[in-house]
């Protein structure tokens, strides 16, 4: 549906049925990729493993129609399930070394890294992107650590796989980081909690 | 390190860390295993996924030396991940059709069924053994439906693999649920519940 040697990680929509406030995600998905979204990882944490599956299912219907990669987060099989594009681990999530294993080369692995020592490690373990942050405070995750511009930068300048920015990006603050030199920034509220799903992710 | 082709399902230990008032698993399981468990599911339903897999690796450090199949309930990225025996799914995880395909026919797969048509699709999907319950009310477990005993009985009779009893099964109605013709029983409280565990696997 895509090539992974060439991803465009340009605006990563990061999903949280949460924001949505009662709107159907398959349906703003689209509505966002209409505006530009490159990316779409499905994040959920509360759904039973079938549950999961049967949205993936119907969330991958959408990007594939657009060609848009689904990476699947934390699930690796929810992710082989639906034979997603690639899956996202965090640092408490399947080490990256075991999910590259058991993804084989072909899919996307991107591991969330907060320092520049889990940057490094992560791409030593076969990520082929880094979501680093949170850049500033936001309100869709709990108990985030974060990085500042200046650690982004470094970790940009230090290692050789795409590096996506994530936490509290909007449209007033974007630029500013993407001065850093990054590839993307990965957004939840500033796409999904707007009125105008569509609108929201072409201003960005 | 064992035979998929002949499993003992004969005691079949499910796993659950609450009723452990805070002994350690992998030393429970040991004790347990040394009074005759044949099969132990892994059953966590809170840990991260880093959690998990750690956790599922220390006890597969145990199960591995006395050479008892590990099956892992719901989490296939975890059964893969430690290379676990096998899989267990129930009605609200992944179906058992997609999970066979991806573990593929190598590993043991178990499903849940509580009815006869469920039990059936089970083993049309490519369930390995079935377990069939809740037989008696059970504390560990919540809203789960209820299986008479001559529905166990059915259902046994109805299909071709083992079926495992599950739920509410102690020693004093054990007999009772052996005697319809089934090839296991699986427990929880019944062991991990006393305070000598060893014991009460022997007595069962």
């Amino acid at each position: 549906m895509f090539d992974k040697a060439v991803p465009d990680f340009s605006l990563y929509l990061v999903t949280d049925r949460d924001i949505l406030g009662g709107r159907d995600l398959a349906g703003s998905i689209e509505e966002a990729i209409a505006g530009g979204v490159t990316v779409v990882q499905l994040r959920e944490k509360t759904l039973s493993s079938l549950e999961f599956y049967h949205l993936a299912r119907e969330v991958k219907a959408v990007t594939d129609r657009y060609r848009v990669p689904l990476i699947i987060n934390d699930r690796l099989d929810i992710a082989l399930a639906v034979d997603a594009a690639g899956l996202h681990v965090g640092q408490n999530d399947l080490p990256a070394a075991v999910a590259r294993r058991l993804l084989g080369p072909e899919k996307i692995l991107g591991v969330s890294a907060a320092s520049l020592e889990e940057a490094l490690l992560a791409e030593r373990d076969g990520a082929d992107y880094l979501g680093v942050g949170a850049i500033f405070p936001t309100a869709t995750k709990s108990d985030v650590r974060s990085v500042a511009l200046e650690d982004l930068q470094k970790i940009k300048g230090q290692v050789k796989i795409p590096v996506v920015a994530i936490g509290g990006i909007n449209q007033n603050n974007i630029k500013t980081v993407m001065e850093t030199g990054i590839d993307g920034v990965a957004v939840v509220s500033a796409i999904l909690g707007k009125d105008d799903i569509t609108r929201a992710a072409k201003n960005l």
